[in-house]
């Protein structure tokens, strides 16, 4: 199984690491390639931002692995706080059990590298697990192979 | 044809559908796995607020079938509104009229039980054209087998 | 490959046509069928409003080719103007040069016909390089036989 997460949001990256622990874990390959606002799930929790970065970096530095908004109900901020309670409350993993997980069982971090120089986003400011920083033609050879293939 | 549907979008649910029942009139067979946001779609035209919910899922549970947003131009629900108005004029099928023909075609619906429980969502608040209460794996299941899935 | 490509942001719509650009390239047969915001991608640059289009109609058309939103970040067109000033910066290829690129390499595209009614789009007003328009059973058939299928 292929995932390509463009998504930055945090319950599109609960529902794309849900799936990918339970393919890996019945013994699927899978590989997940971070994408633009995806990349932010990668992110180690500390501030990434630089001098050299223009505005549009700075503001899409500012996020991190830790505040990442949800796609719906929002709320400036509040959702995600809310949704992290709820999951607490009705025992859900959160996401960083999931991505422990996703390392424990195999599953191949692959980051855009178009997407990362786009953004100023370096290969220090993002979380060691990564296994390959590759492009479009990297996840198209994966993808061609892969029963299931979702963008997300 | 698997497809997730994990929008609660009015726009994105008639194309799952339109999707999900042109497939199936043509003899494929078709499950729409329903999580996070896209249980929206399933639920029964009435409130389904209850006491033991908290602030979010009440948020969540607000949401109906009846009153999908839609994904761009909601204008605080006047976009819906139009888009209702403008189906009928251009005489597209309502998504009330696409589901009842998913039904006839039978097109397969799966609950997400994890989304379920974190949303406060009971079986007995979604309509009873649900066939299944399942998790990731069943999806899995069923989507190493088909030839086209979709994350919608 | 085939891509649906739903949505009519600029970052999800550089990141459909990477992905087929890189396919292409590299010897693969890739389809995209553009339905819903999607269609504004193939919009000529020039206004398509028209007497007889209803609100929702001429919000819609208001939008073209020359002036999608992005899906984060947008800030009421701001962000757009910096994403596409970061590109340039960075040296990626604008939208433009992707879809040109698309075409060179024959990506085809299809224009969803219900779309086109709903929203009131004509011909005349979708660029010439479209190939077909047609319904979500050409899109099936063609996904059926696919090895990729992406819902962008």
């Amino acid at each position: 199984m292929t995932i390509i997460l463009f998504s930055g949001d945090l319950d599109k990256a609960i529902a794309a690491f849900t799936l990918a622990t339970t393919a890996a874990a019945s013994g699927m390959d899978v590989s997940i390639f971070f994408t633009y606002w995806g990349l932010n799930v990668l992110k180690r929790t500390t501030f990434t931002i630089s001098k050299s970065q223009n505005f549009l970096q700075k503001m899409f530095n500012i996020m991190s692995s830790a505040r990442l908004p949800i796609s719906k109900l929002n709320m400036f901020g509040l959702g995600p706080w809310i949704m992290k309670k709820l999951m607490k409350k009705t025992k859900m993993a959160p996401l960083e059990d999931l991505m422990k997980l996703a390392k424990e069982l195999g599953v191949k971090y692959i980051a855009c590298t178009t997407s990362c120089s786009f953004f100023g986003v370096t290969k220090e400011t993002l979380i060691a697990d990564v296994n390959e920083f590759a492009g479009a033609s990297t996840y198209l050879a994966e993808a061609k192979d892969s029963k299931i293939n979702l963008f997300i």
